[in-house]
């Protein structure tokens, strides 16, 4: 990865100066709405609903918004992880020392057995250069198959943090790769948050070509894994008047960076087994600088397991678009999250708000589906 | 249904002219492209993947291909099928016998336990009138709750075909209602061949727009149940120098319209139990008559259950979004039949054709994509 010093500030202009360099790499996603989804959201839900909820007992929200979906599993490889496995490369590209030292010939080096992994293949690929991914062992035989399809090394290891990293060491002494983290670097989070540029840019555009209400969007919601994406979003919204929160599963405790807001502090370690498998990881370093430390993620809230299956199959069955677990958690938080809805009640009044949802990604193996919808 | 000797007459004109009774109601769904399945199409499938298949030892063909997909699962209610239920509708709004005397009161009725259910009662209710629909009581809960949600009387019946008539004359006895047929009419024909006019405008405006071949469709690809869409599509078709080639699934003699074409006359009755569930109907008597007798569709194709299976893996995983089983059977003629593809190779050579392939819906329980994919 390019040397820390050497990275642009954590700013708004820095993710516009990332968002030039992966033009040429990556999709400019559709953001599309859905009217059966905007109404619900818009509909108290019954007292009914609430029983056995956390909210059992509390009076139904009465929130309006209008939600604009933003895309991400049309992004090359599935998932919006192209943008920072993009952007990496272009700023190690842009390291003299790095290219002139031979880096190019060298390669990159990740371990993930997620969505990160077939990116970095991908960016190493459409720049000829070689990529070595440590996957566990025990990864689903079509995520192998995608990430060597893509012409990377697959190098494989058990399914521990110490069995990873002693693998991704060995190999980073035998071929002097350059490691490319998951989301706990500036270059990754500047990449990510080029879609909420985008995503800021196409419902204005959106709004403003249909008549009555053309502001734009009051908020985005965005899924928190390792905060990558949810640091670089905050970080495109930085100063425009844009509300952002995270949405985390709470299921087993991976809700930690909602935990760490309550603590003061961040959570450094989850073990958690979601549905939704790309927020399985505790938030990183710098995300964490950038989502609390400076207040740019107003708020976290959370998603039970259940809200966030029912929250999936609406997307499934009435907007037809396939997304991954993962990618629905900002979505069942403004459908099912009475926490969340009695704020925008309260602040949003009659008119409402324009809410941006980021879909995050689409990578789901049919079985699982078979699993999660028990057939 | 309006009259038929009130019809327009079965052309080209007369789609356009459905196209503009229909606009208000419907969506002009778009026309996407996918570089990985086009990729897949064009690449000539290997010796060992013909080993069991019908094509076992043949070499395999080398089709160049371009596809573009029509994408009615974005349709309202989820299927192509609003087009034609508004369109009868609307045909007999026109009526003024119908409407002087009293059919607006009296309301529609269909029998289906499918997508034509719910656009019938979506029609009905935009326009407000009453709709009656008659379901076998073995109909999944949701499609009930589906087609109730569109405030229609759902009529319980049999699952047999005598079950459903009876209960559907009881029906309209006492109610006076307008039975409206799923397939077997022109009024339905010509709304559902609209999709076909779109498809090409929107084709031929997406090639101009982009540089090199600009020349619009050589060939659309539809499936074919009853026939209603097929036929319409083709009669959208006529004199533009496209050709229209129908696909049905195989399993059980679903392919009734292609052994039609073979022994020269209409197969009447099917009874098969394709996972292309929407495409268990025999060819209706008008459509046969655009499809065959007027050779308005030039040949038929048809796909495996394995086939069918492997497009929409493909289609799911790959294009991200959601389709039923029957709207695949297009693509997986495009992708596996090697008459088909051999065909493309003699008379597309190396420019190749631009294909468009219809996706004729995307509504599918969740349960039974599990069932699908055996998870």
């Amino acid at each position: 990865m390019a040397d820390l010093s050497t990275c642009p500030p954590l700013t708004r202009d820095s993710v516009r100066a990332a968002q030039d360099l992966i033009k040429p790499y990556v999709h400019l996603t559709p953001v599309l709405t859905n009217a059966t989804l905007t109404r619900l959201a818009s509909t108290p839900r019954s007292a009914a609903d609430l029983e056995g909820t956390r909210w059992a007992g509390r009076t139904p929200a009465r929130p309006t918004v209008r939600l604009w979906f933003k895309c991400e599993n049309f992004q090359r490889i599935g998932a919006f992880k192209a943008r920072g496995a993009f952007h990496a490369v272009e700023r190690l590209k842009k390291d003299k020392a790095w290219v002139e030292g031979g880096g190019m010939e060298r390669g990159i080096l990740t371990h993930s057995s997620g969505n990160h992994a077939q990116a970095v293949a991908l960016a190493a690929k459409e720049n000829n250069i070689p990529a070595y991914i440590i996957m566990p062992e025990i990864s689903a035989p079509p995520k192998i198959a995608g990430t060597k399809g893509y012409g990377a090394n697959v190098i494989f290891s058990g399914s521990t943090a110490p069995e990873r990293e002693a693998a991704a060491e060995k190999v980073l002494k035998e071929t002097g790769a350059t490691f490319v983290p998951p989301y706990d670097h500036p270059d990754i989070m500047l990449g990510q948050g080029t879609l909420g540029l985008e995503l800021q840019e196409q419902a204005a555009a959106a709004a403003a070509a249909t008549e009555g209400k053309a502001k734009g969007l009051d908020v985005i919601l965005a899924p928190c894994g390792g905060g990558g994406m949810l640091s670089g979003v905050a970080l495109s919204c930085e100063g425009t008047g844009i509300t952002v929160f995270g949405t985390e599963p709470e299921f087993q405790g991976a809700d930690d960076c909602k935990r760490g807001f309550e603590a003061g502090h961040r959570i450094e370690a989850v073990s958690s087994l979601t549905i939704a498998d790309g927020l399985r990881t505790p938030v990183g370093k710098f995300p964490w600088s950038v989502i609390y430390e400076r207040r740019l993620v107003r708020q976290m809230f959370s998603a039970t397991e259940d809200e966030i299956r029912d929250a999936l199959a609406l997307v499934l069955e009435r907007m037809k678009v396939m997304v991954e677990p993962s990618a629905v958690v900002p979505l069942a938080v403004v459908l099912f999250n009475e926490d969340f809805r009695s704020l925008v009640e309260r602040e949003a009044g009659e008119e409402g708000w324009d809410i941006g949802v980021v879909f995050s990604g689409g990578n789901v193996a049919l079985k699982n589906l078979g699993k999660i919808f028990g057939s």
